[in-house]
């Protein structure tokens, strides 16, 4: 988080006032006081601009406690259904797929419904008798405008090209959802190339052919899946940013690296700082200052570029502001 | 299936009668007659030993009506609740991974519950205020079965070690219930090594390192996803074998490719039948002939390790079903 407040200072053009107020949220918190994010944090969070998230969460931490609780109450309290995963595969990062393909691809996962909705229970529980289930919920109202959204992304890009990722073959009632609405959406942009992929499918075609994306649309779980193989196959997860994005500015869009907090390396100066500079840059395209997303992007692939020995933290941090300042 | 049958054939002992019927069921059938596995049918097949079942389906069916219809309706009908689906990286086969890495690990997959009951709908369908709901159901029941037979197949390996692949942060109620029935049928096993892995993670260390894995239990829609990942990166789909085992023998377990009918190349002969031949592999130990098991699965190591030049469908039939005769 440091080094990603680092470079956003240092991009800034002078007469831009950068007004940062940290939140002590996440595992340290939650282990001292019991709390995750009170109502009173939420109305305060409001009023920002954006939200930059660092990763959270500690083994000490009872799953679920603090994605229930912390990260996936901000995406539904501010209406994130844009969550932005690009996937771009830098020179000189490593990839575990023979070849090095030439990957540049942006998941567009929806954000605020599917099975993360919470609208699951359980009976008997604990019992031999017990039955658990999880309800994935899905609205013509939500699949629409996330659709709609990744039809713009698709337009605006030299390939044009959007691939709707399902498994309506199995989930027919969602997945009619999910392909109608993509069907009918997709009318109102000709000039776009579609086509259609079950999730298995696409995980064989995002390691035996990823270049073939180019956008890609889907449900909440199976974005969360496919994002992180996609961030495995380009880079790695060290390198892959996030935005949770709520398109109509009603609430602040929320920007975080993919990646956990590795409670392991923390404090050795050994985390990689880059998924969170990256987050930042599409923190800055979301504000409308596209010059200093690019200004960011760019210091990160000639950083990535000139990468040689094990640096810390911090030096990557330092040598990514001075880029960017430069 | 020509293929399958042909080395199952050429592989039994001479006192070991073949009696094989054969079903028409599929894509055609449904074209013509709109039907797709009748009840009488489904009487009948319960009197087979076992099920050879091959890839169903072209794009002329809609999504959802020979799945449903059939392949479910089998899996459903006859408790196939252990999905079985071993993966092997050959010498000499393709993988999109470099350094060929050393893969050699089978997934059990839940087979009767999660999102595939078919407990889903959709009100108000086809309008702006339609919601369509799916629902994972898991019970104590349907888990704690899956789970032991998948510490009994760890315990029997040389590593011993079994991963259980879920999304315990976020499916909380399922996850509670996939986790527990794990921990506790665990401490029946004291000497098989055990871990947990988020399913995005998993998708993560199945191209970074898949040679951590030995023996991975998990539900059918994760199953579903993370099989078709580790078919890609250990020598494709063409090679992925599968078998849907109802332990109890109260009804007929079935074996099948994991692929589907590739109806692009119906009739070519450039079908690669080795997923096909390796079921018969999985339908022969199943009905414990390990001898002839062995024997089918060590002809197809031979035949890849000696592969060149392209062949047909028939020429890789006919030269497998001479290795296991020979
Ligand atoms: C931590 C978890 C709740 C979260 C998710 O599943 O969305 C994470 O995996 C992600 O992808 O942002
Ligand atoms: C065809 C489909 C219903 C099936 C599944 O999802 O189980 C297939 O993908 C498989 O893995 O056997």
């Amino acid at each position: 988080m440091a080094q990603g407040l680092k470079v956003l200072t240092a991009v800034l053009p002078q007469d831009v006032k950068l007004e940062t107020k940290p939140y002590d949220l996440g595992a340290k918190r939650w282990h001292a006081t019991g709390e995750t994010l009170t109502d009173a944090e939420l109305e305060q969070l409001k009023q920002h601009d954006a939200i930059l998230l660092g990763a959270i969460g500690d083994p000490g931490v009872p799953s679920g406690v603090l994605e229930r609780g912390l990260l996936l109450k901000l995406r539904f309290a501010f209406d994130h259904y844009v969550n932005l995963r690009p996937s771009k595969l830098f020179p000189n990062t490593e990839t575990p797929l023979a070849g090095r393909p030439d990957i540049d691809f942006v998941v567009v996962r929806e954000g605020t419904e599917g099975p993360y909705v919470g609208n699951g229970g359980s009976i008997r529980t604990g019992t031999p008798a017990e039955v658990a289930n999880e309800v994935s919920v899905n609205t013509a109202y939500g699949v629409e405008r996330v659709v709609r959204d990744a039809y713009e992304r698709a337009q605006a890009r030299p390939r044009k090209k959007l691939t709707l990722v399902h498994k309506n073959n199995v989930l027919v009632h969602a997945g009619h959802l999910w392909k109608n609405t993509f069907d009918r959406v997709g009318r109102e942009y000709p000039e776009v190339t579609t086509d259609y992929l079950h999730v298995d499918a696409a995980t064989i075609f995002l390691v035996n052919d990823p270049a073939r994306f180019d956008v890609i649309v889907t449900d909440n779980l199976f974005g969360d899946i496919i994002t992180d193989l996609a961030a495995a196959v380009s880079g790695g997860i060290g390198l892959a940013a996030s935005g949770n994005i709520n398109p109509s500015g009603e609430y602040p869009s929320m920007f975080e690296p993919v990646h956990g907090s590795a409670p392991d390396i923390a404090g050795t100066g050994k985390a990689d700082p880059t998924a969170t500079v990256l987050s930042v840059a599409l923190l800055l395209r979301h504000l409308g200052m596209e010059a200093e997303a690019v200004r960011v992007e760019d210091a990160v692939a000639a950083d990535l570029a000139g990468r040689a020995a094990a640096r810390t933290t911090d030096e990557i941090g330092d040598a990514l502001a001075v880029r960017v300042a430069g």
